[in-house]
């Protein structure tokens, strides 16, 4: 669970919903070093943000902030990446890998989608956390522990088709032979105060920041 | 693509983020018969609303509201199923087969996901489509044609692994051998005005309501 005490090192700020408050509003203010993706560094500075970087396709980002921010602006063209790609691969290239990831849901379901997915690959390269307004997003490949609370809700999404799993400390038990689909292991939950989880495959693990009471 | 000026035939409308502007505002308001997902009947009365149907586990709806509609509240206490498919079979029971679905997504992400992965299974039985902010989700298995506009983004989703699919009037082609992994068909976008896709499996079609300029 990320701790809003503690500041994160790199932040990446997607260009979907802006993180104005809350636990990702906490973050975003507490960062030492952030990296916008292309249009969202309109947002940040708009609110007096002064980003580290700004890297993307150059499609979304303003003109003016594109001029006050050219000796910061990394424009990487390639159409096979979208820009929270690009951003991580800067990242990568700089050496940071203690990253948290806001901004990348709330906006086009697609995108959303898109961006929590690729979670997994960045996983295995970096240190990596999505942190949106209900909870926070982290990738699993083999076995992990995580904190929780009792009756934290807890959803698993798989990447490849048949990867198995098995839980400890979650109410809800996955079928041996694999969840019938990608998103068929949503809606779990945490029985106590911390859970075990072990794969044979990238997984996405969500964790709300609060139960239902 | 969902006309405005069409009132849809029945509405379920999901406990996700409130549909209160736009395309699914106007929906909202036209539809003749709106079925709401347990809490989703607190937001809609609040603003005015009167549901033709409430349909849950009772967990999120409000004591009053409960109260006040509780000729109409069918409680569903199935803990296998989430409210929205509750609903579905709500319908499905009522022989409406004609459903928009509204509020699905905007909430909390895991939610969101698997509502939207359930229009595949919900597509074997009825026609339906889910409405957000940002675009019209629908289900496609076998062959079908959609009305598009020129850079129109489209996304595609596979359900099942392996799915293969082919494109025509799209810019980018799929792999002959499937997606690599079940989200790898986003961001692709229309060339004209219409464009035609065919799988072996269940599949689900994003496209925006309004294409980037």
């Amino acid at each position: 669970m990320p701790d809003a005490a503690t500041a994160p090192e790199t932040v990446i700020l997607a260009d979907g919903e802006y993180p104005a408050e809350g636990i990702p509003a906490t973050l975003l203010a507490q960062a030492r070093y952030v990296v916008c993706c292309d249009g969202a560094a309109d947002a940040y500075t708009a609110r007096g943000g002064i980003p580290s970087a700004i890297v993307g396709d150059g499609d979304s980002i303003g003109r003016t902030t594109a001029q006050r921010f050219r000796d910061i602006l990394h424009i990487v063209p390639d159409q096979e990446t979208n820009d929270l790609t690009k951003a991580f691969s800067f990242c990568m290239e700089q050496g940071r890998r203690e990253l948290t990831i806001l901004g990348a849901t709330g906006g086009r379901e697609d995108h959303a989608i898109g961006n929590i997915a690729l979670l997994a690959d960045y996983a295995r390269q970096a240190d990596v956390q999505m942190v949106t307004p209900y909870g926070v997003f982290n990738a699993v490949e083999g076995a992990a522990t995580f904190d929780s609370m009792p009756r934290q809700q807890v959803s698993i999404f798989t990447i490849v088709p048949g990867t198995r799993i098995s839980v400890r400390g979650l109410r809800y038990t996955p079928p041996a032979e694999g969840f019938r689909s990608w998103w068929c292991g949503t809606l779990n939950e945490a029985e106590t105060n911390t859970f075990a989880i072990e794969t044979d495959g990238p997984a996405l693990l969500f964790r709300t920041f609060l139960r239902k009471a």
